[in-house]
C-alpha cells in the first residue's frame, strides 16, 4: 500500500465516523447542521447532498497512521481522527470570518452565505462536536488514557487559539522576527498535527514517552507543512491552490519568505520591500516587482531550506521511534509529500 | 449557612481555581490572556488588575452544592465549577458579537474594544480552557467517570450552540410559538445549568440514575432563571439589571411574555402588538404603549406563572432525590431566589 492507497482506504472510514455524529437531527435544527454539512463539503448551499469532494483530511490520516505505527489498530483511533478534522474545520470557519475571506476550496465561505453571527455559531458547534466525538473512545481505551486524550486535545485547541492570536497581531506589526513567526505557526499549525500524531499513538500505547515522541514528529511535520503552504501562497499555481496568484503578497501576509526577505534587505541596507509592506495595501500591478525583490533576496531558497530542515527532523524523529515498518513507510511518504520540491 | 454565606464561602475557591488556569503566561501572549482576564472581570482595559467585582458565578455554585447534596466534597468539584463558568463566559463573548451588544455588566464588551476577530478568538480560548480545566478532575475521580464528565459537558456545549442557533433565527421570524421558545431556552440556558448540577453529582456518585436526576433539577432551575431574566428584561429596574429600561422591547426580543401576548392578542382578534413587532425597529417613545398592551394581555402574570411552575418542578425534583439536607436547604434557597416575586 502506498500513501495514495492509504488515503483512499482510510478516508471512507473517517467520513463514516464523521457522519455518525450527525444522525437523528430534529427538523428545527436541520439548517444549523446544514450549515455545518455545507462547510464540511457534504452539502450544497441549499442543503442538497453534494457529490463527495471533501478536504484533504490530512489530520485524520496522520492520526490513524501514527496509531498503526505505535502498534495499534487504526480503526480504534477513528473517533480521535474525526475529532481532529472537526477542530481543524472549526478553526477554518472562524478564520474565514477573522480574515474576511469570501472563498475557501473554490466555494463561498459560511459567513458570506449566512452572515457572521451564524458562522461564529457554526464554528462553535464544530468545536463541541469534536469533543463529543472523542467520547466514543470510551469503548476502546481505559478511562485513564481517555483523560489524557482529552487533556492533550484541549491543550492543542488552546495552542491553536494562541497561534491565531499571534497571527492576527502580525497584521498590524511591521517587524515580525523569524522566531516570533515560528512560535506562531507552531501553535496555529504545529499543535494540531502534533496532536493528531500524539492521539493516534495514545490509543495504541500506555507509554507516555513513546506517545510524546509521536507528538514531536507530528509537530515537525506541521511546521514543514505550513512552510510549504507559505511557499505556495506566493509561488503556487492558482489552478492547484485554488487561490489567486501571489495571494499572500496581495494580502501582505508576513509569512516566512517575506519575513526572511525583510530581514535580509535590512541587513543589506535596502528598503524597497519594506516600503511595500509599510503601505496599507499592495496593488496587483506591484506583484512582478515584489516577486523580483523576493528573488534577489533569495526568499524562496531560504523557505525551501527551512522546509527541508523540518522534514529531515521529522524523519529523524520517526526513525528514532521505530514502530510498525509498514505504517512508518507511509508516514515517511507523507513527510516527503510535504517537502517543497526544489526543482 | 444561608445562600449568601454559601456564595461568600465558595466564590474565593472558584476564583482561585479559575485563576490557577492562567499562570506562567509568556510575555508575547499576555495581551491574549489579558483580553480573557478583562472579560472575566479581573483586569481593566489596560490589563491592570481590577478590584474584584466578578459575575454572579451561579453555575459554579450550583455545581458545588449539587456535589455536596449528592454526598461528595464540594472541593473535589472545583475543576468542573471553573469549567462551567468558563463555558458560560465563552458564550457571552460570542453572544455579544452576534447581538452587536456594546456593553455587558456596565463595561464595554470585548469586541467593542479589540474588534470582532480578537473577540471571536477570546471566546474560542475560553472554550478550550474550560475543557482543560476538567482534566484536573483526574486526581479526584476514576477515569471511567471522567469520560462521562467530558461527554456530558461537550453535549451541553452543543445544546448551547443549538439554542443559540434557534435564538438567532427568532430575530427574523415573526411568529415564534411558545413550544419553540421553550426548546430554545432549554438549550441556551437550561443545558448549562443542568450540566452544572449534573457534573457536581457525577463527582460524588457512580450512580448514573441519581446524577441524571440532578441534571433534570438543574435544567428546570435554568428554565425558571431564564424566564425571570425575560421578565426583568421588560419590567426590571435599570439600576439593578444594568440594562436600559424595557431593553428587550427596544430590541424586539421575542421572549416568553411577548410570545404569550402575541398569541393571546391573535386569539382576541387584535393586532396592535403584532404590528409593533412586524416593524424593523421599535422607537423609545412607543414603550409606554407597548407596556400597556402587555398589561392588558396579562403577559407579566403569565410569565410569572410559568416561572413558578418551573421553580415548583425543580423543588419537587430535589425532594425526590433526597440528598444532604444542608446542601438541599441551600439549593431550595437558590430556587426561591429565581422565583419571580409576584408582588
Amino acid at each position: 500500500m502506498n500513501l495514495d492507497q492509504a488515503f483512499e482506504h482510510f478516508i471512507p472510514y473517517v467520513e463514516k465516523e464523521l457522519k455518525s455524529l450527525f444522525l437523528n437531527i430534529p427538523p428545527h435544527l436541520q439548517p444549523f447542521y446544514g450549515m455545518i454539512g455545507y462547510h464540511m463539503g457534504w452539502l450544497n448551499e441549499d442543503f442538497s447532498p453534494m457529490p463527495q469532494k471533501s478536504g484533504k483530511r490530512l489530520r485524520p490520516i496522520l492520526c490513524l497512521l501514527a496509531c498503526q505505527s505505535a502498534g495499534g489498530d487504526p480503526n480504534d483511533a477513528l473517533p480521535a481522527a474525526a475529532a481532529l478534522e472537526l477542530i481543524h474545520n472549526f478553526s477554518l470557519v472562524h478564520d474565514d470570518i477573522q480574515d474576511n475571506s469570501a472563498t475557501r476550496r473554490h466555494r463561498k465561505t459560511v459567513w458570506t452565505i449566512w452572515g457572521q453571527p451564524h458562522a461564529i455559531n457554526v464554528g462553535d458547534g464544530l468545536f463541541a462536536i469534536a469533543f463529543l466525538s472523542l467520547s466514543s473512545l470510551r469503548e476502546k481505551i481505559s478511562g485513564h488514557r481517555l483523560g489524557a486524550v482529552y487533556e492533550h486535545f484541549a491543550s492543542a485547541c488552546l495552542r491553536l487559539c494562541e497561534g491565531q492570536y499571534m497571527d492576527m497581531t502580525f497584521e498590524t506589526q511591521l517587524e515580525v522576527s523569524e522566531a516570533e513567526y515560528l512560535t506562531m505557526i507552531a501553535g496555529k499549525t504545529g499543535a494540531l498535527l502534533g496532536c493528531a500524531s500524539h492521539l493516534g499513538a495514545l490509543v495504541s500505547t500506555e507509554n507516555g514517552f513513546v506517545s510524546e515522541k509521536y507528538r514531536v514528529f507530528g509537530e515537525k511535520l506541521g511546521l514543514a507543512f505550513q512552510i510549504q503552504d507559505d511557499i505556495l501562497g506566493i509561488w503556487g499555481d492558482p489552478q492547484v491552490t485554488g487561490k489567486p496568484i501571489a495571494d499572500d503578497l496581495l494580502k501582505r501576509k508576513k509569512t516566512l519568505p517575506v519575513i526572511y526577505a525583510l530581514e535580509r534587505e535590512k541587513e543589506l541596507g535596502g528598503r524597497a520591500l519594506r516600503d511595500f509592506y509599510a503601505q496599507d495595501s499592495i496593488a496587483e500591478d506591484s506583484i512582478p516587482t515584489l516577486l523580483e525583490l523576493l528573488h534577489e533576496l533569495r526568499a524562496l531558497d531560504y523557505a525551501r531550506r527551512i522546509n527541508h530542515l523540518y522534514c529531515d527532523e521529522a524523519l529523524e524523529q520517526l526513525s528514532a521511534i521505530g514502530g510498525d515498518p509498514e505504517a512508518n513507510l507511509l508516514l515517511k511518504e507523507l513527510v516527503e509529500r510535504l517537502r517543497e520540491r526544489s526543482s
